[in-house]
């Protein structure tokens, strides 16, 4: 059995989420494919578990990284570079400004000759034409199936069963926080503030709502839809958006009496994110927190995808898609 | 670059369309893929083309087949036996009693260590187990994804994006036909046999429309997908199956004032095909002559696909998603 080594840069929510699907799914990914997975490095920036022999992932798991018998203060940068390994699966949380450390991760990933997987979105936002052409220059792939979309497997869909199909267009839900608050408001007829304290308080929103509610969130994803659907050559700078927060109790009656719903779309083609009016029956309009894609093709003709698009559990199925896509290559 | 042979066996509305998609396509699939596909024979059960350096597409499209000049009386299985070829495509309409001809090209296809691909869905629904037996005992594939959903790529988001999920139950709407028959009902206030007629006016039922409005087609799905994403082994008659004869205005307005729709719903883990009662925002609350298809996983959790059901060039992309991937792997 091929046996494919991973390093995990980045240990929160995603990251373990992310070793604990792996070990449970240990058996039926031998039975499958075939194949063996051992993760060889966790490492945060300033410090690393690392047993190029493989770790124990459950007891990774049990504590805290930095508190871990075996800790060192080994960097991330160094262990991406010295320890052997196949993928680096880069899952820290991105500035959008600099896509720091994740671009650093990436970058170095690809000099030493790795594959990459990741769900950080901003590295993959800011640098696409770069990343990927260091990496086709390097022999290597980077996958980002976990940026958009959480478990919907839309980059995959197109890459692996849409083969002959040229993407025309691919807009949609790309955000649940604001469709959970756009889904309450029009719902219970309570106001944006209102809707937007109970999605704190369900943990769907973070205290600093701003990167979700003004649109930033759903631009961003619109980027790598536009770039890597879409052969774009775009950053966040050309999308024009505007969030949610001048949608009030008026503007969804309005809607209402049009038989439609107002959703924040991101949209390739129109290169936009605003809120705009699905009809009631339109396959896009869809309630809660989920997100919802429809990809334009000329063969297939509209596909639409609807899914959980967030969550750590949910994003470790995106991140096994890319992972075993390229451990099946390996093999 | 990589020549792939094809054999088509069945030339009316899909393996024509088809063959345009493919010839369309030339371009766009050696650039992107390094391939180059040449059709080597086409065959209806009495008779073929054949040229194993490759028909010309064009010409073979321009009349009917039995008026071109190089027509012979060469059958089918004696072409699918003795031409050499990496694929072949049975293209033919199934009789869901007995599977033939289709299920005999199949076999012989396998025989003679070819692949196949499929969107004849009798054979699959009728021989699944054997086939897959046989095709294994014979070091080749057989690939199906055109026969559940049309343009939807239902098996292969499972296949090639889903990998690490286990698949808990997978229901929908499988059948275009009676959805949009249901849709007119409800939103025009009609009753069947008005819906129904104007299907067959826009050509989306057949004058005998049993198949559909009774269930049938939508049951033959199911068990194509109980069989294939679920590991089952179930054959039509363990379906129980009811169609929309019975759905009438009274049903409908009871079902709009619980805030609903009426919906055929196939449903995998009942083994059931019946009219169900789908919430207004439910995700699988789709109008018109589409097909949605809801796949319960464990790790992803729902994930709802939406498009095209059928139609002979939205199923050329699910052809072509399976001749590609094969294609690809042969490289």
């Amino acid at each position: 059995m091929k046996e494919v080594k991973l390093i995990i840069v980045g240990f929160g929510n995603i990251g373990r989420r992310f070793a604990e699907v792996l070990e449970a799914k240990k058996g039926f990914i031998s039975r499958k494919y075939g194949l063996g997975f051992s993760v060889v490095a966790i490492a945060e920036k300033n410090g690393s578990l690392v047993n190029e022999k493989g770790l124990d992932l459950k007891k990774a798991l049990k504590v805290q990284l930095a508190r871990n018998p075996c800790w060192t203060g080994r960097k991330s940068l160094d262990v991406i570079k010295s320890v052997e390994a196949d993928i680096m699966l880069e899952l820290t949380p991105g500035d959008i400004r600099s896509g720091e450390p994740g671009l650093s991760h990436i970058m170095r990933a690809l000099e030493a000759g790795k594959d990459v997987v990741t769900s950080n979105k901003s590295p993959i936002a800011l640098k696409f034409r770069e990343i990927m052409e260091y990496a086709r220059k390097k022999g290597c792939e980077v996958r980002y199936e976990a940026t958009v979309g959480g478990a919907i497997p839309i980059i995959n869909l197109y890459r692996n069963t849409l083969q002959v199909n040229e993407v025309r267009n691919v807009y949609g839900i790309l955000n649940g926080t604001t469709n959970f608050i756009l889904s309450k408001m029009s719902e219970e007829s309570v106001d944006f503030d209102i809707a937007l304290k109970e999605a704190q308080e369900l943990g769907l929103a973070e205290s600093d709502a701003s990167y979700d509610v003004d649109g930033v969130d759903t631009a961003v994803k619109l980027v790598i839809l536009a770039n890597s659907l879409m052969g774009r050559n775009i950053s966040f700078k050309d999308v024009k958006v505007s969030g949610i927060r001048e949608v009030n109790s008026e503007t969804l009656d309005l809607a209402k009496k049009h038989g439609s719903e107002i959703r924040l779309i991101g949209d390739v083609a129109a290169m936009e994110v605003s809120p705009r009016l699905i009809p009631k029956n339109h396959p896009l309009n869809i309630s809660g927190a989920l997100n919802a894609v429809l990809i334009e093709t000329d063969v297939a003709g509209d596909i639409i995808l609807v899914g959980v698009g967030a969550g750590p559990r949910e994003t470790s199925s995106s991140l096994m898609s890319d992972v075993l896509d390229l451990g099946v290559r390996k093999r």
